[in-house]
């Protein structure tokens, strides 16, 4: 994989400086912000000083959710966001050989970390307060992906509700939670992030769903010549409409790239999210878009959900895996609202079908309708996608 | 794989009986059609005797295209079809041992065949009468399949019109070309497929592209209580809305099940195609969906053009390959008229995005603001869809 961290790093200063004209002053905080004299309070250098802007961009991004739970900052204790904490982690093990680790809280953060420290060799516990890992899926589909995780020799606990920590001279020894207490010497935290908007709320910049920032289509916040993007802003669901919180690498990017484009003259609004997601825990893959059934109903939809059971390619291949899809739509318009994949080598991208036919608004009927490719290699003459659908409609 | 040919048939004629009721006879030839009676004569168990019918369904396939070569009829010489055809190459070459294959025409099956060759241990040429390999791809796209074929050691010539066959006692000793003489004690002809539309043509049942039957979108013919699917219809492509000719097995598939249930009662329509397409030449997959730009072209479409190089995971992975996406539009609207992908494993499916969006109507503009799932082994924070997307967006 990567020898060295530094080999991560996408671009540095001096390539933004020496490619784009663009200024990048790492270790410099911005601590205030003077929306009437469009001017920004800059710690760095050793002093603060202001500096005035045109127009002004807001992308602080998100930090890890860390409950104030007894113990909580004692070593060996890690969230995992930025490239240190990784190198943090790494150094950890490797002084001090951990035996036992936990992982608490079973997102996507969650199950990679999980599934690496059993790469290490080191005992692994994963802690969910649910009563399913992976929130943003089904129970149902849920299942498949713990199934995978205790594929890996990872302890799954759920409904685990951890209340704080056993420590010994400073360093973490157990998890304690409402049924007792998981001895572990390294504890990751995978509880989500929260937008980091203190800047945004302090200057009077009004905040939505979660206290993230709230911006137009356009990308805009609702105070003049400021705008915000990524993790820290909130945006709208293309399904329910409604506004959503969703801190995705490629949520970011596009309304980085969109927010850069106003800021030249255009006139690009940003569509919203489905939530599309993907990831792999071993061999499985694991993916998602749209509205979950729970979600749909939770929004006050009736929705129809299907699952079915395909293969990854023609039973007669060797190296050919179960894959599991559902689809979940409307009932009254059969309009798909979401789905869920999981399974072996080639199943993960295909939400990508599904993400593009619920941004069309497209109906089960349309899907079963689609000209997806087939070849023995790949799928059934049916893809999965399509014979999901296919259930689907005959249930409606 | 297969240890045995029967595996790969998915229902015996028992099967048909004992769990629809449904009695499959298999060595009976339908000779006639008497729409007037609505009766069909057929030939089987030694004699011809007239059956009646409410409702007739022709589904009589396709019959791989055999050009009237001097020679061609010698042994030694196959076409590939059916599963008999797949047993009688293989019983040839463990018994006739043949040292110089020769594969004429470099489509799916003349892809397929030179690839199993090479798995033979036999030294393999592949002629093409077309400047590029693979002719329902662009030449820039093809390219990339023909070093990919190479890179499997067949030799590929290209221009190489078949003119007929060297025979020594009965048995093909080499492929006369416009060129000269390849040497080939084996040669499978993969010339495509014709609509075998005889028996529907002498009933008066009209037919259309390539003597392919028309029929309905209901998948009616012109004829009263004759219907027709599969490889001996004409489809409408779903871009151009002209009548085409496409054999595959999606299709076929797809409208099976369709007249079935309008047979029922129901009353559903075949879309159409986009003639989405997969294969696979070593480790390389290759897939197109929709209109080529040289097909726009010829369908009389302003059409624009992008291919990007992209990769199917992020950079670290030691499995990371090349990936390269071709994306057409229309000029005027932005619309998105079809795609093509070839690449390492995991490229191809894809074309199913780029198909849905085609389906859709989407604009390339959509297309980029689609949420598609994003993680480190699967593709970048921009899937290489919408990398050529935007870079398309960018060239209107």
């Amino acid at each position: 994989m990567v020898d060295n961290t530094e080999e991560l790093i996408a671009r540095t200063p001096e390539e933004f400086q020496s490619r784009l004209g663009i200024a990048v002053r790492t270790h410099h905080e911005v601590v205030q912000i003077d929306r009437s004299r469009q001017r920004v309070a800059v710690q760095g250098n050793g002093g603060t000083r202001w500096e005035s802007y045109d127009e002004l961009v807001i992308a602080t991004g998100s930090v890890p959710l860390v409950p104030a739970w007894p113990g909580v900052d004692s070593d060996g204790i890690f969230t995992v966001k930025t490239l240190a904490d990784g190198r943090a982690i790494r150094d950890y093990i490797e002084q001090q050989h951990p035996r036992h680790a936990v992982v608490v809280g079973a997102g996507y953060i969650g199950l990679e970390m999980a599934e690496n420290l059993r790469h290490w060799g080191i005992e692994t516990t994963l802690l969910e307060q649910n009563g399913q890992v992976m929130p943003t899926m089904d129970a149902d589909m849920a299942e498949f992906v713990c199934d995978a995780l205790e594929g890996l020799g990872v302890r799954v606990h759920l409904q685990e509700e951890v209340v704080g920590f056993d420590v010994y001279r400073g360093r973490v020894q157990a998890v304690q939670t409402r049924h007792g207490s998981v001895p572990g010497d390294l504890v990751v935290l995978g509880l989500g992030v929260r937008p980091q908007t203190t800047l945004a709320q302090e200057a009077g910049i009004p905040l939505g769903v979660k206290n993230a920032i709230r911006v137009t289509p356009y990308l805009m916040t609702e105070v003049p010549h400021v705008w915000a993007v990524g993790d820290a802003t909130q945006t709208l669901h293309q399904v329910t409409g409604l506004p959503s919180y969703v801190a995705l690498a490629t949520v970011a990017n596009k309304q980085g790239r969109i927010a850069g484009m106003n800021l030249s003259g255009a006139s690009i609004a940003f569509p919203g999210v489905l939530g599309t997601a993907i990831t792999r825990v071993g061999s499985t893959e694991v993916a998602r878009t749209g509205l979950t059934w729970a979600e749909a109903s939770a929004a006050g939809i009736q929705a129809i959900e299907t699952r079915i059971q395909a293969e990854t390619k023609l039973g007669y291949f060797e190296d050919v895996s179960p894959m599991t899809v559902k689809i979940v739509a409307e009932i009254a318009s059969g309009r798909i609202l979401g789905g869920q994949i999981v399974g072996g080598s080639g199943s993960g991208k295909r939400i990508d079908t599904i993400a593009t036919a619920v941004s069309a608004k497209m109906t089960a009927t349309q899907v079963v309708d689609l000209d997806l490719a087939y070849a023995p290699p790949f799928s059934d003459v049916w893809d999965p996608v399509q014979i999901a659908a296919r259930t689907l409609v005959s249930k409606i």
